[in-house]
């Protein structure tokens, strides 16, 4: 079992396949597909029935990752093609880069990336797919995530003289999404501090769901990301159908992680919030930033190893 | 050459790419691409002239199969990216996913699938498109085949005391057709006989059109196949433009294979019903399930190896 | 630093990944990416403000070249899956086929083409866009340039006792661009000598734009091509939205590279004409053929190696 947090590429990997060229070259090739099969029932009055079977390839996924030219140059490339991947459920333009990031190593403690790739958002969105303990993420990340941009990234890790542990993530990006074009002169601003105040997870436990690791001693992990998305053209910024006019949207996110011997609970709380967030055109239709906050809560016992 | 019958993913390659490690993990990476160059001629009173010249890149296809932890764990992905095979020749939704399936070996005998591939419906419709004899398949699979769907699969061989063997196939899968969204609580359910009273064809040559192996003694392959598409809503079940309304479709379909040193002779009768196939909006448009039968029919001689 | 020149597959790879069985088969597997952060700035009286933030991946390439069966079959795949790669920036009809072509080694000096690949047109649009000088090609490229076509391509190499090497390239394509679906019966027809009158330039750089090489003596590549293409449906031949009826395009483009010790120069000048360039439908709208000639050209100086 691999942890993945999707914020650097995979130097190491036990399942997949990888390719190198002394030092010079890297790739690891991976897939992951996610086929589900599934039924919706809707109690209306007296009648429990089946409403709809969804049967589908939910996620299949093709990554390549690695280095070039010197471990310090990390790559990180994820090519989607289920329907819901490519955005073919709710828009008509395929989008198969779900990132496309080049990273750069600093140092031991800070790395940038430029690219496309998750914003340091709220957590559920930023564990990958493959450790989430539910097979689709909560209804309030689908309405208030910071989900992926193009931009620039940097990660700081501030180490102190305790073990407890401080990780600095920002990012200024385009705001307006996967595989945007060019549209205004709005960026996006994105900061997130997370205090881990008993040390590191085991295996980065901080981002996957469940405590396959068994942790020993308690450990914690809590985050807050601040996020300002000026002249957005989307109602929920990063995503979602297109506004009339352009909204500066405000982001607060507060998460945390505890795990400590095959417990996990993992809770997040993210609110958006513009000053107009209603936006029409001439015929009188009205598009509507998502605003409001919403909560999310897992809590997780693993049975054994 | 290396015969597929698109039913399970392959173990051993020849061509292609293999990697594997120990017997944990194993992956075949490759693609298939068919370059077509052609014209229609129209014969119009006194004029035989070339009406349309047809150029482009008919199939391109990338196959990624193997195994995971096990060798009973076996996988099959295809992605398809020509105009063609992502349907924008006739929809504007790309569907890059031809075959996603995860295959469980229980034994010998059985083996059962979950995800996207070919339903076991007629012959020519399962066999790979690299083991056509023509560059396309006929007209009458156009109309009639059963396609690809999602859903479970289940595969079973009987063997008998002589050299007859029975094959076992069936589905219960969404009835809707590759990368289909959730739609309604109708299903789809497939049943294929194949009867082989002179045993198994080399190389599973009753799934490839040529007798490429110049069987020594002749070898038969006879097949029945039932379908039922209960509230299906394409005009071809699994296929084809939206209806105005759901219809319940009926498949009945038989086919046989015949090889004998160098010859080879395939026959497929398939056809479709449905009690009330006509569908209409309130406009008054029709839309109509493709109802009928068709027959398809070749024969073929090796002229050496 | 590998050169490409887009004309053939690649044998011998510094970067990416290479597969081969004995002499059967080989397989190098590469990707490109190009990230981008600009802005466009446009002077409006007293205001030299940013208008737009050009954030994005602009181009994620995926490549499969080698050989099969022996190396005088030698196969060029590319996939490409950012928006401007698809083609979603100016159509809705995803594209990811760039490059599907296979060659055929007549012999030292003669090598033919079948399948979709970049014609021999104007010298920057055959330099691949891993060895341009600038982010994107020219303007005037972007109006004239043949791109990429699906047909019959010929290359032949014409030595003489002196030093001067003449290569001969043409091809039949159907004219209609990447992936078209059949159209008409009109065929493209294109035709470029070029002429190296000091020999061949190091590690193919007379389709580089750089003088990577540093060429201790002056080399120099003038090249000619001239193209008919018969009932085009597009305003640029391959490329542009729909005429409304067919035309038939005549380009001639005269183009040079010359390098000597870091320095660098190259131009070119591309022409179409059309005997009727406007098209109108029964609304009365038009619809025009691109007509008109452009100037390209650089200059450039490597600093050292």
């Amino acid at each position: 079992q691999t942890v993945e947090s999707d914020e650097r590429a995979l130097l190491n990997v036990d399942e997949g396949i990888k390719f190198s060229k002394d030092s010079l070259f890297l790739m690891n090739l991976r897939f992951r597909m996610q086929n589900r099969a599934g039924f919706n029932s809707i109690y209306s009055g007296s009648n429990l029935g089946i409403e709809q079977f969804e049967m589908r390839v939910r996620r299949l996924r093709l990554r390549l990752d690695g280095y070039v030219l010197s471990p310090k140059f990390q790559y990180y490339i994820q090519l989607a093609f289920s329907k819901a991947d490519l955005d073919l459920e709710t828009g008509d333009i395929a989008q198969p880069i779900r990132d496309a990031i080049l990273y750069y190593t600093v140092n031991d403690n800070f790395y940038i990336g430029f690219g496309q790739s998750k914003l340091p958002g709220n957590r559920e969105r930023v564990i990958s797919s493959g450790n989430l303990q539910f097979a689709d993420r909560s209804i309030a990340n689908s309405l208030f995530t910071l989900d992926r941009d193009f931009g620039i990234f940097g990660y700081y890790t501030l180490r102190t003289k305790s073990t407890a542990i401080f990780l600095l993530k920002g990012a200024i990006s385009s705001g307006d999404g996967r595989n945007a074009s060019a549209i205004n002169n709005g960026l996006s601003f994105t900061g997130r501090l997370e205090a881990l105040p008993f040390g590191l997870f085991k295996n980065s436990g901080d981002y996957s769901e469940g405590d396959l690791e068994f942790e020993i001693k308690p450990k914690l992990s809590i985050g807050i990301t601040l996020s300002e998305n000026q002249k957005a053209v989307r109602t929920g910024g990063q995503l979602g159908p297109e506004l009339f006019g352009s909204r500066t949207l405000n982001s607060l996110i507060v998460d945390a992680m505890f795990k400590y011997q095959g417990w996990g609970v993992m809770s997040e709380y993210m609110s958006r919030s513009s000053r107009d967030p209603i936006t029409r055109n001439d015929a009188g239709d009205i598009r509507f930033v998502v605003v409001g906050h919403g909560v999310n809560t897992h809590l997780s016992r693993m049975i054994s190893k």
